[in-house]
């Protein structure tokens, strides 16, 4: 069982939740704790080696903690996600592969895309796909679309696994840190369109990904995993595009590893990783 | 100030250390747990955002721990080294410039050498330099030698920055846990002589170095850090000697930094690492 | 057009050589030349911009090169590969999707499985796959079972795709170089079962993989490349594992690539990769 | 002997210039060529096993090539370099360590800090210090100050180990692809001031630094050489510095290596470095 908490930092947290899991007879594994002393917040997750009933440990913890604490229990229970995609395969296979051979660390209840170009795909895996074309439709009638086929499949997470419409902030507020994304650079390096290109014309001699969560500011949300690959002369825009597809199905990988095993936790703009 | 304790595993721990500190209005800035279940064994390391009167706070913590508990408090008061070296300059060099602009975390209070070689650059740091030459000694005085140089300025860590004579278990149990080497080679790989002739021919694409405790038995001690490198066929042997070097220096610099700052746990074979 | 020659070395051959392409008209894109001087080998990767008649280019440059020469000439006609497997998917599952989205380099003729699990997966990518299990079969049967399939396929390479089996020296003799295994560990370390174990218990900080050309020797081909990923006290075995897997299909997709594209090199025990 | 040529590409270069070598009996060891296609541009570096007399060899390359060819003959003569310094210590003392441990692959000619913390450290290299002060000149005459002193040294190239003055266009021009610079941050994000306080406020994983020759428009000269170094939410912006620094160093020694041993030429905004 996982415990996960944040909020305002003062003394004795540690004690104070630590004294109810030796009361409940729970032995830590493992614990991380990390205060951010700019934001005087602090964050815990504490690894347990079995499970108490989830509403009275809530509880007790509750009774200890400053009132703005947010609490999160983990019995083990299986996320479920969507994933949102365009054109490219790269991360949607690999993410399906996962999910097929159960060891995604969450279930795939839908795709999403607005081309119908992976439905052949989805069914080879046997995984609901939806398309829904942007095109004839205004962003709103869109947005809202997607929008009623998540709600009938209620997923934890809603991963863009290179989804190229840029979503309003409206549809952001639906899924409030629970937006998933690759971005196709090293940010903050070459934010916005074609960052082959510019990197390419740059003579970078290394090129990233960033896997983030979304919010309201595009590419500007808290940033989860990043990594990088050495790229050199010889690479064209192609080849550079081809290395980056790469890294992208790597860092969203390693990205939704960490958010499904709850050691990611988000405050204003950053995220804590207690890998 | 910085709390580090080893001791058998047990339920309540976390909280009875926890529960301690918050007695002692300490405020916890960060918290490391980590229990090794095969050896039930728990380690936890604590910073706190001040000190508090150690000897106190020691007996406190002694009262609910188990009594086979190893506590460490460290008041931030710096290290003391010394270094072994024979005739390769690179990781000698790196920590005397470190040293000398107080980067280093520890202060080298002497370098011991069995050639000459370094006297040199170290009158330039104002280090003392010891030569003790193996030759025409056995080995038992010859470390019995270097044993009277160690004796006068009470080092808490010997660092063999590539002292290539092999020492005795006897010189070992002098210093238990207290010598830390930098092997030239990715351990377990290439154990022994001649480690890049045999990466050469054996065509690897990547090599790398070690640092580690030194036990009883050669190259077997708990391993603190490793990094690597890639060579492609065009490295001859000394382009991998020269890139070797390169990994060695940055990796015995990680890992002092990483024991200096009382991250580094040892138990049995094993390192735990809180980095 | 690539053209890719290894002989014995002398003064002129890339003079010979490149004078043959010029009065072919053939414009050098790309030219990579290495020479092993301990074994006085001459190895080149030459790609020009266009394709010429590839019957009168091999025998014009056969005439200004020694009579040892091996000379490979790929007119981007794509690789047939052949892929074996026993119970694990992650190396599999990579190959397949590539291929299905033809950005593998090659083209997966078949699947042999000495377990029938795999079945599933390669229908569902309309890969042929062939069940031929070990059991109550003598290696040499087995053997020639598999042989008899592959003879049917005629792949350009064999890939052991975490083929659990050792394969026989007569085996190997059927397909000279053209065997290629990724090894659960960084060789030459932990080579031989259980290597996570192995890692485990002497608490290393990095695992790696190793993909290479199978010969007569187990585990001793020629290294085509090799990639590692850092671990820490907390990983499990099982962890170490999984970690493992992620670093086993990254490096395996690596070094199929650089050999579909022709810049890889095999002289003796070892390889020279034009990346 | 190393020849480095670079011109506009056309059909036959590579025989043409080979051609030479095998009639001046000069046995090539190591090849490497680059046609940039968007440039049209044409770049090799050629490694022979021995020297052959320059002025002849020169001559008779030219003959071959395009009038517009540049061409470098290095016949193994060390390169004389300047080092401009601020106040951190770290590039300029790996830099000074190599130096005279003869490894840097170059002589240290001077150094020139506009601050005197290092005259010390120098000194205790035997390397000349001049200490020329930015305070009370303006910037033409600062610059002049320092153009007199590297005039009576001559340095191959000019090397800004951490000079945090901008250097004038007027400046540059005096050196044109013969200054390097390390910048402390991956470019191109966060080019300008504070980048780890920047770093720090966006919750990056990754910090990097980059090697750069130095053009008019400040850190956006052509990229030597990049890397990276993760980082975590336990990262302070000291700690962040920290970590900052080492890469730094790392890089700046790889960028310095590469253009001392004729590996980078550059062509417009770009390099071409062949490893």
């Amino acid at each position: 069982m996982i415990v996960v908490i944040q909020c305002k930092d003062q003394v004795g947290l540690v004690a104070a939740i630590s004294g109810v899991l030796a009361e409940e007879r729970l032995n830590i594994v493992s614990l991380r704790e990390h205060v951010d002393s700019t934001e005087n917040r602090f964050f815990i997750r504490v690894e347990v080696d079995r499970e108490a009933p989830m509403a009275r440990l809530e509880a007790r913890l509750r009774a200890v903690l400053p009132i703005d604490a947010v609490v999160s229990i983990n019995l083990g229970t299986e996320k479920k996600i969507a994933v949102l995609v365009t054109k490219e395969y790269h991360c949607l296979a690999d993410i399906l592969v996962r999910h097929h051979f159960q060891t995604l660390g969450a279930s795939v209840t839908c795709v999403i895309g607005n081309y119908p170009v992976f439905e052949d795909i989805c069914r080879r895996f046997e995984v609901p796909f939806s398309h829904i074309s942007h095109q004839d439709l205004d962003k709103e009638r869109f947005e809202q679309k997607i929008i009623d086929v998540l709600l009938g499949y209620q997923p934890d997470y809603i991963v863009l696994a290179k989804f190229m419409r840029i979503l309003s902030p409206v549809f952001m507020t639906n899924f409030p840190s629970r937006i998933i994304n690759i971005h196709h650079s090293f940010l903050p390096a070459f934010a916005g369109a074609n960052p082959y290109r510019q990197a390419f014309e740059r003579g970078v001699k290394l090129i990233g990904a960033t896997a983030h969560f979304v919010t309201e500011e595009l590419d500007e949300g808290p940033i989860i995993a990043q990594q990088i690959v050495p790229v050199t002369h010889s690479f064209s825009v192609p080849d550079m595009v081809k290395a980056g597809k790469e890294v992208e199905s790597a860092v969203l990988a390693r990205a939704l590893r960490l958010v499904f095993e709850d050691r990611v936790l988000v405050y204003k703009n950053k995220t804590v990783v207690f890998e």
